[in-house]
Order: C-alpha cells, then structure tokens, then sequence
C-alpha cells in the first residue's frame, strides 16, 4: 500500500477524522473505506473497541498511524481517522433535493450535510465553484453524514437543472416574493431547496426559477448565516413528515 | 492612552474586528467605542469612510495600527477594529429570552446571537461556565450583533430564574415531551428559550422545567449543531411576530 499523503483535492482517497465519523464510514460505507488509523493514545477506548468490531467484521484493516492522525487533526485531538474511497452518488429522481449553489465555508457545509441527513434530506447537488465535501473537516463538521447521503457535484446549475427538470425549485433569497411559511404550508412534490453563495446569495436570475423564498428576519441584520438559513428552510420545508 | 494588550478575558476592554463589526458599534454603541483602528491597507475603502463619518460625528479618535490588527485577525484579513469598553446589559423582564446553558464553542455563540438579533429576542442569558461573549471572534461571529442586544452572563442558572421567575421556560432537549411544532402553536408570554451545550445538551433536570421541547428529526444523525437548533428554535416559537 502507497504511504498515506496529506489531504489534496486531487486525491481519489480522503479522511474521516474522528471516532464518531470512522463508525459513521464503516456503518453506512463500509465499501469505500481502505484501512483505519487509529492513535496509541486511544487504546481501550470505547470507540476502539466499536471500531475493531466494524473493522474485522468487514475485513478493514486497522493500523496505528500517530503521525499521521496528529498532521490531520490540526488544533483538535483526533485518535482515529478512516481512509476512504471519494464517490458521487446519482440523486433520487423523487425525493427532495438540497442544492448549494457554490458554498465556499467548509464548517457550514459540514453542518448543512449534517442537517439535511436529520431532516430527511438524502440527496444534495453542490454547484461549483463550492468547497470540497471530501475534505477531512468538512467530513468532520458533518459527523459523517457524507457517509449516507448521496452527493452529486455539478459543473453548472444548467446541468443540475436538466438533470432533474420536474422538481420544483424553491431558491431562497433575500428579495424572495414568499415568505417561508407560506411555501411551507403546502410544497410542491417533489421539490429542490437551493440556498446560495455566504456572501453572495443566488444571482439575480434565480427570482425567475420556481418559488422565491424569503425567511422573515428583522431589519437589524443584514443576513441570516447560510448554515443557519439551509436549516430553517429544511425544517420548515419537511415538518409535516418529520 | 495604554498601549493595546491582547485580547484577555480579564481585560474590561475588547476588540471588534472587521469593518462590518466596527460599524456596527458606532452605530448601536458609540458611548463604548475607545477608539478605533484601521490598517494603512484600508486606504480610500468605502468601509473606511463609513467609519470616518460615524467616528467624527461622536468624536472618537482613529488610528492607524497595523500590527495590533495583524496580531487580532490571525488568518483572515481585518483592515479595522472597534476597540470597545465591555458592559453587560440588564434584561427586559417583557420581551423574549434566549438562555444559554454553558456554550463553549465561540463560532456557535457568535452565530446564535446574530440569529436571536434577526428574530427579535433582544435579551440574552449566558449560564457560566461559557465561551467569553466578547472574545473578538465571538463578536465577529456575531457579526456586532453584540451591539443591539443585552446580554447578561449569570454563575448559575438558579440566579438567572431568580431574576425572571415570569417567563414560562422551553428547554430544548432530545428527551422533551412536546414537538417544536405544537410549542410554537400558542406560546407562552413572556417565554424564554434555553438551550444546553453543544457536547452534551441541558442536564435532565430541565426534563421539569416548563415545556421541554424537541425539534423532531431522523435517527440518522444523533443530534443537531447548536446554533442550527437553536435557530430553529427561535425562528418556530416567533415566526408570527416576524
């Protein structure tokens, strides 16, 4: 086996760094994961033992990579990583869709995948330019909900579009024309949530697209965090199945 | 003038870094604004002349400080700072609460306060032990909503019901009995949301406090991000009034 390289995008393998996101890999994609790191500081830790069980029970091998855990880990402790095989998933053509039309933060798109798993949201189409989902912190801040979505990376919002032209598209925006829990009260099936840029928004030409959404805040902030919107919007968008 | 320290907690004096931030404090607070910082990078921005006009309307000196805000802004750029007097806020015994039970990660607090700013909860509790309030990145974070709100921080959550013994209390806990959803229906006024830290939630003795609430979600994932819980939290439980 080559010897593991710090993370690169152009890489076909990454990270999950942490305890609760290699059991996250090695329950719900036991099939992309090439061996696990763990630290000698974890030894007869519970989350070793729940590894070791994951691992002999898929035929993973597990070796002890202090070196390299403490490269990936940066300020945080981190006593176990698996290295996983990246794969894009195809998107379900029924269920509801959250598309991220170039997220640049990669903590809130950890959270934001994070969320969409809770709230039902299985299918998620970035739209680049977009940070890099395969990355360790952004598998980190998702607490390995990477590991049971399916992931679609698109070139374009054209391309995602003719993909999956009968969802309906509700782009939130800050000049969107209906309030959230207006479109919430009875939402199209099945639909697409798109949420833009942190410090852009969506472009202007997304007003035409669908059902413009706007979340009600006050005037005494300008914007809500993105992380914080994507959320809202899911919540409100799925309560009724919740 | 003293020179400028780093930032400390035992300071009584703090920075807020970013123009936005800045802008923010001679907007809403001028009466605590020291003074104020700009990087020789600044020149000519439109941020910089914003905070010209607001500084000479209350008299509040400008001073070129490159290093200072080098040593402030770590990886992200920072081309100016508010350095401000602290001073904690008396609440409304009226108007809604966010109470925040032992929050320790900076980001989050940052976030929920720019959030509880945008729904109209002007009165924040802080339940120590918590991340500093006014810790530079928190007020960043904030992005200055730290500027518009009151905020008090309490030794313990004893002395905060103390205080406000009228306001019916929703503690949101993955154990509590009533979905978001029907809280939200008719709530109780004056109400006060209480959420718990971000590793390990509100002890269970809030489980005979009020109405502990829970934001229905899948079992796929254990639990939501803080400031995401808390955002749909306030949103719900005020969504009439925006």
């Amino acid at each position: 086996m080559p010897p593991l390289a710090p993370y690169k995008r152009e890489l076909d393998y990454s990270y999950a760094p942490g305890f609760f996101p290699t059991i996250e890999a090695l329950t719900n994609a036991p099939e992309l994961v090439r061996r696990v790191l763990v630290s000698t500081q974890a030894a007869a830790s519970d989350g070793l033992s729940r590894v070791e069980a994951l691992c002999a029970g898929h035929h993973i091998r597990i070796e002890t990579a202090d070196k390299a855990l403490s490269r990936l880990s940066g300020k945080e402790n981190c006593f176990a990583a698996a290295v996983f095989t990246k794969k894009w998933g195809a998107l379900s053509a029924q269920g509801p869709h959250l598309v991220l039309h170039h997220p640049s933060d990669a903590g809130n798109l950890g959270t934001m995948l994070r969320t969409a798993l809770g709230f039902g949201y299985l299918d998620v189409a970035l739209i680049a330019p977009c940070a890099d989902v395969f990355q360790p912190h952004v598998v980190r801040a998702s607490m390995g909900a990477v590991f049971s979505l399916r992931i679609h990376e698109y070139p374009d919002f054209e391309q995602y579009r003719a993909s999956y032209p009968t969802h309906t598209l509700y782009p939130f925006m800050l000049k969107g024309s209906v309030p959230l829990a207006e479109a919430a009260a009875k939402p199209a099936s099945p639909f697409a949530l798109v949420f833009g840029n942190e410090g852009t928004g969506l472009p202007d030409e997304f007003l035409e697209y669908g059902h413009p959404v706007r979340i009600p805040h006050s005037h005494k902030i300008d914007s809500l965090n993105l992380s914080v919107a994507a959320a809202i919007g899911m919540y409100e968008m799925m309560k009724e199945q919740l």
